[in-house]
Parts: structure tokens; sequence; C-alpha cells
């Protein structure tokens, strides 16, 4: 998958329900189900031309969210943090890292 | 404090960002630097019914915002876990309730 539809998905999995359903279905068909735009035209009865604009439109919307909430940029951090965790499980590190890496996950909140 | 003013401080603190200047310019002087409706409405040179109007209606964005994102209500389950687990360091628990408090951080992401 190229990197950014593995972005745009991300982004759509956090800021979804702030779509209107119109967007939601657009951009679920596009992005999950894998639709061409002309499949979604046919489908819901618009001009491609409509269906490429609101998509394109909710893309920069869904970048605007992101730019303000930073929810996926966070989810990243916090799944760097777990995974060292679980690394300090594995090989039974000192409480010390572990508290170190607790205070870390709070800090990211 | 009441207890749906810390609501409000904690739903202000989570979705401000998505507030236009004049909502987040309000809210934070009713909210935070405890300004009345009056002194507010003085400041701005507006009418109190419009500050009051504005507030309310911020007020209902924010519950919508929670209700579609959850952030808040995520917040505080992540920081039970979080408690969960300097108890765990504290009281030098197995690593299997370790293992599994670090599960259950994953899964609120």
């Amino acid at each position: 998958m190229l990197e950014k539809t593995i972005r745009v998905n991300a982004l759509y999995d956090f800021y979804h329900p702030l779509l209107t359903p119109k967007q939601q279905s657009y951009m679920s068909l596009y992005y999950i189900n894998d639709f061409s735009l002309r499949e979604i035209a046919d489908e819901c009865n618009v001009s491609r031309q409509a269906v490429y604009d609101t998509i394109k439109r909710t893309e920069i919307m869904l970048e605007d969210y992101e730019e303000k909430l930073h929810l996926y940029e966070k989810f990243k951090k916090r799944g760097d943090v777990i995974r060292q965790l679980y690394d300090v499980l594995d090989n039974k590190k000192n409480t010390e890292v572990m508290l170190n890496l607790i205070k870390q996950l709070e800090k990211l909140d």
C-alpha cells in the first residue's frame, strides 16, 4: 500500500466520526473497499468529479484535524512506548526502566 | 469546583483546537479565568446574552465532540491502567499482571 494511503486510512480511523455521512461513505468506499472514483459515482448517482472533489476536500479536513488534535501522532508514540514495555518484560530488565516508560506514557495523554 | 465545571474544563482541554477563536476566548475567560458573563461582555464589547449563547452552544459542541471521539473517556481509562501499573511496580507483583495491563493499554489506543 502506498504511504499516503496508509496515512489517510489511519486518519480516517481516528476522525471519521467528525465527517458527514456522505464523506464517510465516499471515503470508506474509496480507501477501505477499494472502489474506483467511477464506481462510487455510479453507485451514488453523482458525477465522477463530484466524488473526486469530496474525497480531496475530506483528505484536507482529516489533515486539518490531525494538525489540531494529533491523535494519530500520539497513537504512534504510545505504540512505541508499549513496544518498549513488552521488551522490558521479555528481558526482565529492572523496574527503574519500567517506571520511566510508564512516566512517558502518562505524558502522552 | 462543581462537577459540571470540572467536566467542561476537561473537555475544553481536549477539544479547544476545534473551536473558533471567539469560542476559545469566551470559554477560557469564563471557565479558566473565572470571569462573569457581564465581565466578558464588557471586555469584548458584546451583550451579556451573546456571551451566554456562545458559551452554552460551545458546551454542547464539546459534548458532541466527546460523544464522537471519546478522548476524555479514554484519557480516564488510560489513567486507571497507568495507576495500576504503578501499583504493580510498587508491590513487585508478577509480570503476568503487568503484561495484562499493557494489553489493556494497547486496546485503549
